[in-house]
């Protein structure tokens, strides 16, 4: 059984995306929750839904910490806050598996202190999931966890992210890719022709070769491997040029009469391409190789998102993905 | 004066393109070019248009660099090819300024070896022009000369993009920003740390801080300083989510008739938009740092995207951006 924690004091729209998307998360996957936070205002929010009998569970925690906060010194200081307290009710749990929308440094540094890596795990690491042009998903590991890294840890982000990928997506012997700035063997800075070379003699791994950050959104990979400085760039540049670009199509539409009316004609189809690039729709980043499990929900989240990654969670604890890291690196 | 070569051989449209562009530029700037390339292909090309008399002259080259040939070897033993043939033409010529189409390893390898670096200058660099949400445009350097780079390299990348973009685009004092993974001072790799440090302390140039990935399109900075690999993993991510999107835009009007309709009223609109994204219109990218000067235009370069980065070399000599860059290292 998964023991799912929610910080419920973490994000834009908490505690009432957090609260409502905890209680949707139990009628659609029928999963008992922990919510953590401060317990009037958790009370205050569950009281608006038809919650389902003894499924829902509140451990009350009194501070949060902000967006603004210097991760490692709010994660050992501010020890009444939520994640915080999430952290330390979950730690020695292996079942368990934490949901936050809240400040990622906080996250990742307190996952880390308080959680710990999974043994032989150099560097655990965020994967995202971008939305591929063929309907699929690659999952991108690092995305900003570790702004230095060496070839092994990429190695390490392979294994990761294969396990990760074919146990939750389901994805059949997923192939691996390194993001790199030419598609042959020699490009690239000298870490990344190392990892390549480490990348080409795995034999438990499928490796595919390099990967441009041209055809990140629409090559066969199902995992791209980079270090989190250059992930965490590909990330926010797809996010930012999609925004710059919906926006400039806006724009273009709302200039002229002839403009409004394609608009009205396609409002409904421009709406589900916003959906295919909503972080909402897409799910959480999951932070691989800490013991227990980790889901880091955006910043921003809806009720819906937060269903969403509770999904994830479930997911992930289901299938032991923790477990299945330790093994993999036991070998 | 500014003495113009173009490698006639390079790009996926060369002769036709490279010839047609060289003459649209001599009708528009009054330049006279050097066309480097088999003289028989050029003349043939040549004798299509009405060429004002003594302004287009050809100097032979027999072969021809192809994309897919290793950069150094290639330089070093094709001394046939009308890339090296053109260097070699324009070797110890301040006023000298290069366009070519072709490959690019290539070209940065050969300019490097022929025309060499400027004094003082570690690492020469590529810097590409990108469309501002506002209209202007920003230089992201380097984007793809140097993987491996140290923090003084991009210290230098700034003083040369500033140059560059206050001659060349004529922008008063240019803001230059880092590209790092937050905003924040303490953010970043250990390298793009050291650089951040290195650029808060200079005089010499603007520096306006951190900025991320997700606002390079629509920040105030008119100069983006990275090194190579991360420069061009963003410059291809712009390129290649903007590529994704517009065609999922054009596949999502293609799927009903509300949308044909719709596509039919926005044609115009769109084209425009696609415009604004197209390296014909943005230019070429200089490599900036080496001794004379080196324009690099897109492979598929066209006609129309030759002339303008023909523009874009008379701008350069005309500027004495060389002379800028040494006097500015001198100091």
């Amino acid at each position: 059984m998964t023991n799912i924690y929610i910080d419920a004091m973490g994000g834009d729209f908490a505690p009432q995306a957090t609260v409502e998307g905890a209680v949707m998360a139990v009628k659609a996957y029928g999963t008992p929750v922990t919510l953590v936070g401060r317990e009037a205002d958790i009370q205050k929010e569950l009281s608006k839904y038809d919650v389902p009998e003894g499924r829902v569970r509140v451990i009350h925690a009194d501070s949060v910490i902000g967006f603004d906060e210097e991760p490692v010194y709010a994660v050992r200081h501010k020890t009444d806050a939520s994640l915080v307290v999430a952290l330390e009710a979950m730690k020695g749990d292996d079942n368990a598996v934490l949901v936050s929308a809240g400040s990622t440094g906080a996250l990742l540094t307190g996952a880390l202190f308080k959680l710990g890596r999974v043994k032989g795990i150099k560097r655990p690491a965020l994967g995202a999931p971008l939305p591929r042009m063929d309907g699929g998903r690659v999952l991108l590991i690092d995305c900003g966890a570790n702004a230095d890294c060496k070839p092994l840890y990429l190695s390490q982000f392979a294994t990761m992210g294969s396990i990760y990928t074919s146990q939750i997506w389901h994805v059949k012997n997923p192939k691996v890719a390194l993001l790199n700035i030419g598609t042959e063997a020699e490009k690239g800075s000298m870490a990344v022709k190392e990892a390549y070379a480490l990348l080409s003699e795995r034999q438990d791994i499928r490796f595919i070769g390099n990967i441009e950050s041209k055809d990140a959104l629409r090559s066969e990979a199902d995992v791209i491997v980079t270090d989190g400085f250059t992930g965490n760039i590909l990330l926010k540049s797809i996010e930012g040029t999609a925004s710059v670009l919906m926006k400039t199509v806006k724009n273009t539409l709302l200039a002229s009469t002839k403009g409004k009316l394609a608009g009205a004609l396609i409002k409904n189809d421009l709406s589900g391409l916003k959906k295919t690039f909503s972080s909402d729709e897409i799910g959480g980043t999951p932070f691989l190789g800490v013991k227990g499990g980790v889901i880091k929900a955006h910043g921003s989240s809806s009720a819906y998102a937060i269903k969403n990654a509770i999904g994830q969670a479930v997911a992930y604890g289901e299938a032991n993905i923790t477990a299945r890291i330790k093994a993999a690196l036991a070998k």
